[in-house]
């Protein structure tokens, strides 16, 4: 089961470098086995282009490394508190890539401008806050994460498979691997969208609620007609 | 003849993603025969590099699947809308092509600024109102087909072979499936040109009336004289 | 010799879309063959890639076919006034490129901002004044290329290569069409890197004189040092 | 020895090129043998694709040519005042990439606004003062490099391995040519992230000082740990 999982987050990883969503190193794709706990993540500043399945790295949710030689993910520990604190995610996905970035750094949440982003995002995509220093001496990355999760006390993750972490960049989530990265190139997309629109428009107001609603549903509500059956 | 038709909205399906006017599955493309009624149109969420002209269903002008296993476009009533308002068009394309929608989730028409855009539309290309909460709920679909054809109760969809819904994204159509297509990769390259424009001027006035006509005509009028006699 | 010239503005024209500055058939270059007084352009319409030197079309200076089977480019009266206007230019490249296109519709001269720019281009790109209505009834085409001259009474077409027609596209030229597909190339990402300038320091001043003039002098002046000697 | 740190050099040129940072041959790349105190450098003006291994120019750190048929770069004595004032570095790369020339024409430094700038730039990217007409006229790019080093009485090398050359573009350094190369692509990318931010929140704030030092430590300082150990 884990290889399977290996090759989903291998796959994962090598699909969010073709999207164009990162330059050198600078993303990684987990996915998270529920059954045994067990999270396969991209090894840590190692080239798309060189690894194989067998490089990712298994890692227990407590952050031990269980298989593998090379170092996981520096971000490991994000990852895993997003995975302890929405149990319903079985993936999750993390770039610097350019529009969104541009939205964290900014410290601007991505306002729901279009039924693009209402197809996927469901309102507004949130920003966290700063970590404080002492956050960041008492263990950067996972703090990262928990901030992510302080921020979801008011989102579902659900609904919102993404945050702008401020200052820093984009993190997203899905079912799974796969779901994670396509959620990333989305979010990237509204977020270039986003930036045009703000620039020809600087005093836009949000879609209307009604349609935000409604495109939403179409895709993801109870009764979702988009796509076919048996996907 | 329904074969050839299913064909060409195949082959347009696939330009519109080579043209990179497509992020993922969001865009689709139809083409009409006008002697039988019948629209062949994409499939909904179906990859544009896996499908092939097989997979096209095809659909009666009320909406009825007629041909093929799959669903059709969740777009598909939008499609037939503009075939029963529109008697000249043969195709339709649709998209979320990133420049045009910035201007669509701006809410502001694209004024036409240069000779580029009225090479090919002639005049502002105009932007529908929003729905309303009753006709989101009425269908959602069909109505957004319904406010492109009210705001055209002053446009000439000849001249004008494009729109942008408010809040979502563009629709371009033409004699053919190919032009619709056509039409959208235009429209995405005069967005952009507008957007810098406006940058660098917002005050700018449109093309003087003289020089939108003469190049408008030099193109489409009954003196044509661009491109080759036998196209 | 004509089927060398031939060859290289058909390499020319190629080279144009290959560097991405044309959509569609939105471009096309000339050369000119000075002892014969012949010119070989793209024909009209034609799309890059399925185009051969043997379709290039040859006129004379006074704008009649002299070989051939195809229409000449519908901008060939631009391209004839300018080898009369310019005696020592040997090509003329005209592309409806994005960024360059953006300064001719917002008509803003592009301002000398960095050495990029002084390189290649002594001083800021001119915009032409809009044609009048008498002057698009007169002959649209020759008329834009008459108002080009008019504009390079103040300047100099050597150091110049090139030129916005105001809400319309740019115009180069150089030695031979190669050159002239090189100075669009140039042009497009200097507009492209001023534009940026501009939005970060919209009261940004020219580089200084002694600067661009030793940029110039580097390439082109009787001294320059760039490059090989058997260049 | 030089044979190796030719082939380096050429690669990184390639490299250069391939990410998209040079237009024309508008870039170049040296490398340095500190024990041999000779440099490998680009020729001036020839394409990247055309060029091997073997055209690489090696000069003396007085600029002396030793080996090699072609000239080298014209922005040579540039890199040597490099080599001569850094000890600790083996590689430089010039480009004119879009965006880093952008904040080089405005006259702005780049602000250290996100972790992305913070992983590999220790605070703001710095931009030298423009060179006097003496100075110009005293050698152009021998002073270019020595108003770089001028500029760097304040800044560390190591932690800053870039510069904007005001009016002009990025220089930027590292251990070695493939470094150097790295540099110049990750200065690219934080400049687009840096002008859109500003785009969304022209009184953004720097990156909080605890947030910029933890990130910039975290790759390179003592105790770093992204990345595998035998890297």
């Amino acid at each position: 089961m884990i290889e399977q999982l290996k090759k989903e987050v291998y796959r994962a990883n090598v699909e969010l470098a073709r999207h164009g969503l990162v330059t050198l190193t600078w993303g990684n794709v987990s996915g998270i086995d529920r059954s045994s706990s067990l999270v396969a993540i991209k090894p840590s500043g190692v080239d798309y282009r060189s690894m194989s399945a067998s490089d990712m790295v298994v890692v227990s949710t407590g952050g031990k490394v269980v298989e593998g030689t090379l170092r996981p993910s520096s971000d490991t520990p994000t990852h895993l508190e997003l995975y302890r604190a929405f149990p319903a995610i079985g993936g999750v996905a993390h770039t610097h890539s350019l529009y969104a970035s541009m939205f964290a750094q900014a410290c601007r949440e991505i306002p729901c401008l279009g039924t693009t982003h209402a197809d996927h995002f469901n309102g507004p995509v949130p920003v966290t806050r700063f970590l404080t220093g002492e956050e960041v001496d008492a263990g950067y990355e996972a703090w990262t994460g928990k901030i992510i999760v302080e921020r979801f006390s008011e989102c579902d993750p659900a609904g919102m498979p993404g945050v702008l972490v401020a200052g820093h960049a984009p993190f997203t989530w899905g079912a799974g691997p796969a779901d994670a990265v396509e959620n990333s190139l989305i979010l990237e997309r509204i977020a270039q969208m986003a930036l045009g629109s703000l620039q020809l428009n600087p005093a836009i107001a949000a879609l209307p609620m009604h349609i935000q609603r409604k495109h939403y549903q179409r895709k993801h509500g109870p009764e979702a007609y988009y796509g076919q059956k048996n996907k």
